[in-house]
């Protein structure tokens, strides 16, 4: 059902970024324009975006191409990348959000080099020492928890670990409508001498009055509902989601050969197809919207490089979303407060 | 099929360690010993054992009962039990290794008290920093890749993670039967550059000739039969093996509650049924054998909680192949010549 949003929130896509760009982020931004109302900057090179919009139905006034000549490729060294091509897809994008033309963006490209030139381009929230990828993991509840950080930090410090609980608590109010988020610390015990140098120094820090702390959870807790918010340092988390990811496409592998192993479990798939259909919309990373980028001064989503469009469309609604629920002007609060506190 | 091993193959099986203790552990030694041929020493509290192996059609001599008074629990701690209980299961299921009389033990109990239990009664092989604990995962090619460590270790060393890439190796030739296992570095991204301190630091060591290195490798290879054998810190590995572990049981929930759904799909189900099973026997840690904690003087196989009759008898073959492929001696030689080469 399409839901109203404003006409003026405008979202920037890279249409230069993902697997299958520019066709999954195009037919992303006809589905969004449409479905949510929103207008749409298509960023990238003109005539490879003017190329793949011809192929659709006219379309609306809501979509506007920006051009940038350079694409930072899948294989590009991010840094490299931020410092030798200057006039990249991901860059305009990043432009069009801290000029105030969108207010946010998303990418299904090159992650480390949509994260660095964000940073670069956007800068930090004040107060906030690093931004924090932030990913939903379904709940065999039903349920959602949002894990971070899930990439963009390595080696964190105890603070990193307790702001990223803060913004992690803001954003999951906003998505998860809870008034009072439960924050987890990934590690490999529950008990509280569990764990590695980091774990045990974040700890007490987490105990504060900052957010409602129910202790360590266990990587097995991404999926139980036990906590709305785990986090970890970038290192882990960027782990945990690849292991993910991976062992969800390798368990489809696995269960669709068993599944036309014979011609009688043939019978029994196509039967049962809107079973796999409902669980591949819930367990698959490629099905899902981006993941934001948390801390610096605009909205940035990052998508997976095989996104679909299906998944460039709720990429585009996060967008609209984190816009709609004002979560920097929270985060910072968030942060001031908790820096008067601590 | 029944495989033939020599009968004087003994194993200690800790048979209070499970959730299902002694029944799972009792049944699995009651399978193994048909099945391979090998002589159980099930150690723990004879009454309860006793009354176990009395629901069974009478036992042959193949098994034996070795009392032990104390059962450490789920909840203990570690390093208290290890303290305040003195007659443990897991202690006298040790200590029949270490004094010969059998060639490998096996439990399903607490992982930390059999860790650090094992440690103290069986000491490390010479030359070994820490020992580690190697998990399998299964491919979606129908391989499989060896993991460690999973759990024994936080906080770990470059030269640490040498070792368990040497040990690793010396565990997947005779597992695999591969004669040069690739071994991957378990990061966040393919290039050099990427990851942590220790992963950084841990490269060049990795780079020398003690094993066949093939560079980074990320989450999702744990399952992509990139690599025979994957190295990480214990708390990176543990995080991982407990996602995996959550996430299959996430992802049967969830297909379980949509294939019965409607009438049609539970046909479908119906039909299709041995394809579950099969997925279930590839991809369920249930359903696994233990995983052998590697560098201590004795094979030490460590089973989940929620070990089935099934996993318990498969980890009783593995302590029968950890011992008749002489992976101990090979590690200790493994590490003399690899000393002498850095």
């Amino acid at each position: 059902m399409p839901i109203p949003v404003s006409q003026r929130v405008t979202v920037a896509v890279d249409a230069m970024g993902g697997d299958s760009a520019p066709a999954a982020e195009v037919e992303g931004a006809l589905l969004a324009a449409e479905e949510f109302g929103a207008k749409i900057l298509l960023v990238g090179r003109e005539d490879a975006v003017r190329s793949e919009l011809g192929k659709h139905f006219p379309a609306r006034a809501q979509i506007e191409i920006v051009h940038a000549e350079d694409v930072v490729t899948m294989d590009d060294n991010p840094a490299t990348a931020l410092r030798s091509k200057k006039d990249t897809s991901i860059r305009a994008a990043a432009q069009q959000v801290i000029d105030g033309r969108a207010v946010g963006m998303v990418s299904a490209g090159n992650t480390g080099a949509v994260m660095a030139t964000a940073l670069q381009v956007m800068g930090r929230i004040p107060g906030v020492y690093r931004p924090a990828v932030a990913q939903i993991f379904p709940t065999s509840q039903g349920g959602q928890t949002l894990v971070l950080d899930v990439g963009a930090n390595v080696d964190c410090t105890p603070s990193m670990l307790l702001q990223f609980a803060m913004m992690g608590d803001v954003y999951a109010r906003v998505l998860f409508g809870c008034e009072r988020p439960r924050v987890g610390l990934l590690s490999i015990g529950e008990e509280e001498q569990k764990g590695n140098e980091l774990t045990r120094e974040a700890t007490p820090l987490l105990k504060g009055d900052s957010v409602r702390f129910i202790g360590n959870v266990e990587g097995r807790d991404l999926f139980s509902g036990e906590a709305d918010v785990i986090v970890c340092d970038g290192f882990v988390g960027n782990v945990a989601l690849k292991v993910s990811e991976g062992l969800v496409s390798t368990i489809k592998t696995i269960l669709i050969e068993s599944l036309e192993a014979t011609v009688m479990r043939q019978i029994g798939y196509g039967l049962a197809k809107g079973a796999f259909e409902e669980f591949k919309k819930r367990v698959d990373y490629e099905e899902y919207g981006g993941a934001p980028m948390l801390g610096v001064r605009g909205g940035v989503i990052i998508c997976h490089g095989r996104s679909t469009r299906q998944a460039i469309k709720n990429a585009i609604r996060v967008a609209i979303d984190f816009e709609t629920g004002g979560i920097n002007r929270q985060i910072q609060e968030s942060l001031e407060h908790g820096l008067g506190r601590n």
